[in-house]
């Protein structure tokens, strides 16, 4: 495949190369060139007819594209430039140095000048930053056929033809039709006849997390955006959703992670101190929080010299309730994220855990019974009764932090699992050595020593 | 507007019901009729045309949907279900009582009961549960604007008229060409001049997983999917990306919460006891896992016993090597879902995690110097030490893992907070213990009591 490609570059044998391009799908014409140079790759995008070159270039990894715009002759940026669409090219230009952007913005038609500007300026994470200006729009008086012809016509400068937007005298949406509507209307039926007129839209400023909720499930193909004055500047696709749904997961998986969601979601590409300044604030932050549970064990330091089995204990009954904290703020947040829990159902599924935990704490204390006739058979009424409650407290702990994070503005995802396990493990030491305190009788008495019966000091 | 609905159905206003169901988007339609009884939204879906009654139906909740066919009379369900889109009739008569499921298929045309048994064959999670086989085919030898006028024809029973498949005398996928293609050719030019002859193609059995990779990279509308013999039997469309993505992440988010990936990933519907079973198995796997971390402890009881200061710090150490654990798996876990790294990627990944993890070894182990400072100066070159060496131990534990359950055919997101935190415990315990013997020079004589001076027995 690769020889055959060469050859035809290297014989100039444009109407050929063109053809076997067309043969392939944009995604996988691009997967046959991968193995090509930059420069026999350029060769390849002059030879195509510019909107296909354009449509090519932009299926490129990010890399390659970056690789070839740097490469490129200025004249046939230009050019590329002006055929990609416009969302792609605002992507590309932005990955650009400063200075080739404003010599290539410069050499723009002012029209096209100006839409990428606007497009820049809106935030990264925004539908805004995601949308693209190239949609179709109809006039309300066309016929059907009229449409279609404007379609067809307009058809290499858009992003898609299968909807078309009505905008009344001010730019707002009054309707979409799409390209099957047309199809199926009497050729000389007029657009606004059979236009749907309430149209579902998204602001250039809403979280571009909206996408996969909002067009995710209209089954749409795009959706009309519109700006601060209701005017409608552009069309999200279909396209996005994939893209936008799989990197707002990996920022709660980060999260969840306790590492920080900073801008890195692709871990290839971070360098080590990228990492590094992404992990360590959290690890501090747990450090301090486990203090507390050091603290913990500190202050019953006592109950623990006078019963030293009871250390052998102390992992497992800390970490299960932190592992129980744990399940349950995984199924919270993910839950929230996808919006099949809101804010206001709290009440119901601490209800709901209260069960649950407890059903779940009475077998894991039946295990850890199992387990203590084994080990230690004089504190098993202890260790079960903590699994008990430990399991209960991290459960519901779990629960709950995810919701009082959202409250707080926070994103529940910090509801990460070391945070839980961290905070499950001071109340699980208290926990632990209270009842074992009690339960020894141990109290406030200093413990002796067992040979010679002296008090033991510290 | 519910009490304008109400009217019109009550009035009988068959038209102004149309025309108003018409102005809407079908998920919007479906929002506003949510608020009815089942018993008017039956009649809105009777009083519409067939075609738009199961379009709207179809976009209705699955509940809202069960309840309406249960109440529906036989022979409106008959109806409906030839109305609906192919796929959304099979996961409709899924979800109804066997018996009610049987004498529905009996009243269908033989040609629809087929295509249903066939579809309802394909497991659950995979591409061929998923598809639909109402698809648009065209012969090869049809001019574009015969193909139009086709589509045209056809377009009330398709899942979407955007693409045209041609297929070849044993229904093997020959080429497709988009509306956007028939649109912008001459209208005699032949489709099998202009058609993209190499498809990109999904297999029935194939992971619906697959779809968010292939089908949400290619920008493309629709899949075409092919049985074992090649024959082309269905489509996957655009509008199953979101879903199939946001399921996915549900569970692996679910298998890093340490709570077992069961078919439950809406957690509002899930009852006590199914969350019970989704959630001990791990606990108790983990109880086991813990059990080591307590034999390690004691092991060094007596180490333990001499230097009981040592406890303060033992939650902290510990945590921080599962939390460092839990970052690198959780980076892991996601990278290698989404394709960002693959297997034989771990080595490069092991050694870039080895220099991060130093970095961020030495930067715990100086923060925990700093607290040992106030609390125990005796013990800051054993706790930093520490802190160093579960960090690390931890970090490639974290890293490696995700790869060793894949290729044990593992889902690698098992490598799950909880768990790479319960083995950390133990190595952090091990690693903690060893260091404090060494440099106390505990070593092997047993401690002895500081008052009395004698030896202690445990």
């Amino acid at each position: 495949m690769h020889e055959k490609i060469e050859a035809m570059i290297k014989g100039n044998r444009t109407e050929e190369l063109r053809e076997f391009v067309d043969g392939f799908h944009p995604s996988v014409a691009v997967e046959i060139f991968e193995s090509l140079s930059s420069e026999l790759t350029a060769s390849v995008l002059r030879m195509l007819d510019p909107h296909k070159g354009a449509e090519l270039f932009s299926f490129l990894p990010e890399e390659k594209q970056d690789a070839l715009a740097r490469e490129m002759p200025e004249a046939n940026l230009v050019k590329l430039i002006t055929y990609l669409s416009h969302d792609e090219r605002v992507d590309l230009l932005a990955r650009l140095p400063d200075t080739t952007k404003e010599v290539i913005l410069d050499k723009l038609a002012n029209e096209e000048e100006r839409d990428i500007r606007k497009l820049y300026g809106y935030d990264e994470g925004t539908i805004g930053a995601l949308m693209t200006s190239d949609f179709a729009s109809l006039s309300p008086g066309m016929t059907a056929s009229e449409a279609i012809a404007h379609l067809r016509e307009k058809a290499h400068d858009l992003e898609t033809i299968y909807y078309g937007y009505v905008l009344d005298d001010e730019s707002r949406p009054a309707g979409v039709v799409s390209l099957k509507d047309l199809i199926v209307s009497p050729p000389d039926s007029k657009v606004e006849d059979f236009m749907t007129r309430h149209l579902i839209t998204v602001h250039t400023r809403d979280d571009d997390e909206k996408l996969v909720q909002v067009l995710g499930r209209s089954d749409l193909i795009a959706l009309p955006v519109i700006d601060r004055q209701g005017k409608m500047v552009g069309i999200v696709t279909h396209d996005d959703i994939a893209d936008v749904a799989v990197e707002e997961s990996t920022e709660d998986f980060h999260r969840l992670g306790a590492t920080g969601a900073l801008p890195i979601t692709n871990i290839r590409q971070a360098n080590a101190w990228q990492l590094v300044s992404k992990r360590i604030p959290w690890l501090l932050i747990l450090v301090g929080v486990n203090v507390f549970s050091g603290m913990g064990i500190a202050y019953h330091e006592d109950t623990l010299t006078a019963m030293i089995s009871l250390a052998f204990f102390l992992p497992l009954l800390i970490d299960s309730g932190g592992n129980a904290g744990s399940q349950a703020s995984t199924l919270m947040v993910r839950a929230l994220a996808i919006g099949d829990v809101r804010t206001r159902d709290w009440l119901y599924f601490l209800r709901k855990e209260i069960a649950v935990s407890l059903i779940i704490g009475l077998l894991m204390g039946a295990a850890v019974a199992v387990v203590a006739t084994f080990r230690s058979p004089e504190i098993i009424a202890i260790v079960s009764l903590t699994m008990l409650s430990t399991v209960l407290v991290g459960s519901l702990i779990g629960t709950l932090l995810p919701f009082i994070l959202t409250k707080l503005k926070f994103d529940p995802a910090n509801a990460s699992a070391p945070l839980i396990t961290s905070i499950c493990d001071i109340s699980g030491v208290l926990i632990y050595f209270s009842i074992a305190a009690w339960m020894l009788g141990l109290g406030p008495e200093p413990p002796v020593c067992e040979t010679c019966g002296q008090i033991l000091s510290e």
